[in-house]
């Protein structure tokens, strides 16, 4: 048991956004190798229908098991919303855990008068994924989603507070916000780069969760209940595979890691 | 010579975008077969890196040249910009034409000025293959490129007319219109869908290029040349190979077709 505790996370998603999960996962859990893979050649998801994303999540779940990871974490909300149970069915003993649990759980903790919006791709809010999962923690809870199709091409435009994508986000949550929700999920791993402009448009009243720092705090809580936390205080070592390496790809997943981006490997598939 | 006359025409995309340059084949040629491929699993091709796309490319060609077809269009600026070379060394002796030579043609054809702008996706404004075929053309034309990522995504959520389209659009032109223009390519097959829009924006001075109905004209001629002309005037047969069906792709399938879409099959690679 004591090796397993050293062995590294394995991280996913079907192309950058997961980086911001594995941001949130340097932060909160310092002494943590991290295996990260995405899948630059074939993203976006969010687009495809659900027996395609249930095959390349198979794949994607293969490549990281076989690196020996302890733990798996969905940072797609497409994957966890359509394809969990083929991670699960996959992992055997290895604990899997992904944004949509972390962001439901969050949410119902957060929301007071049980009003909850959530905003997403076409597919993860199609899915009915987070409704879901916020009705199995409680059956009253009332929720209200929205697609935000825009929102992945206007970050990765760099466009995070430009007058397109205020008048592109009021257009999105004018439905939300007509319902009097108190709290609204993040439901991408892109969003939680539009978190200033998403709160300036929704008001100081309603509460943003951030999914990638929700599924750090998971993933910490689940460490330790299990005792699969390192013991070390070495520096951590991560590594990033890819399918495809596009122009503009260092530059678009440093803005969404915080920090440069080394140890960078292309898989050929 | 004479059967080979009644084959079809191989048109292919990385996804729906090419099916505006079926509609123009099927208003300009109305007694060409015509075999579809859109490569929908894997769209969008123009965030990709040249090898990814030169590998698609190959595939997507045999498995037209399989098909038994008399010419290949590549109705995809991307793989137009980046592997127009791969296409033409597997083809053989077949007629392979692309959105590219014939908006690059009919620019430069329409232009007094000789100066002329080009917008596209990141891939192909970087190739800088419309100012090369241009410059073959005629070396003292001036070519101004603007990339327009957001583009695709807001025809793809139907936004033609909106606010936001146009503010981007705004934004995304005004340095090209800023170098005095007289004619503009859409070199993306998404853009014809904007086509009143650009021409509001652009102004009535400028000349837009509509590279799908340049790539029928360019075809019909072709054909004629080399005698490969249809001589019947039967219905003509379509057939659309996808390589995913997500949701919503028939709907927007017919957006772009301007007609219903039947004989779709989705190809499993």
């Amino acid at each position: 048991m004591s090796s397993r505790r050293k062995l590294p996370i394995g991280v996913f998603d079907s192309g950058v956004g997961g980086l911001t999960v594995v941001r949130a996962l340097m932060e909160r859990l310092p002494f943590e190798d991290i295996v990260y893979f995405g899948d630059t050649a074939r993203v976006p998801y969010g687009i495809k229908s659900i027996p395609t994303i249930e095959h390349f999540t198979g794949q994607i779940t293969d490549f990281l098991l076989d690196r020996g990871v302890k733990m798996l974490v969905v940072a797609c909300n497409t994957m966890a919303a359509v394809a969990a149970h083929v991670v699960k069915s996959r992992a055997g003993d290895i604990p899997v855990l992904d944004v949509i649990d972390a962001g439901a759980g969050a949410a119902v903790a957060a929301s007071r008068s049980g009003t909850i919006g959530v905003i997403g791709t076409p597919t993860t809010v199609n899915s009915n994924a987070y409704a879901r999962r916020m009705h199995a923690i409680d059956p009253d809870i009332r929720v209200f989603s929205q697609a935000c199709p825009l929102f992945v091409p206007l970050v990765e435009e760099g466009w995070l507070e430009h007058e397109v994508t205020r008048l592109t986000a009021r257009e999105y949550l004018k439905p939300v916000l007509a319902e009097e929700v108190d709290t609204l999920v993040l439901g991408c791993t892109h969003y939680p780069l539009l978190k200033p402009l998403l709160q300036d448009v929704s008001g100081p009243d309603i509460r943003l969760v951030d999914s990638a720092i929700t599924t750090a705090e998971l993933a910490a809580a689940r460490l330790a209940s299990l005792e699969l936390a390192n013991p070390g205080h070495a520096p951590a070592h991560y590594a990033f595979h890819v399918t495809d390496i596009p122009l503009r790809f260092q530059t678009i997943g440093e803005r969404f890691l915080g920090r440069s981006l080394s140890h960078l490997s292309k898989v050929d598939w």
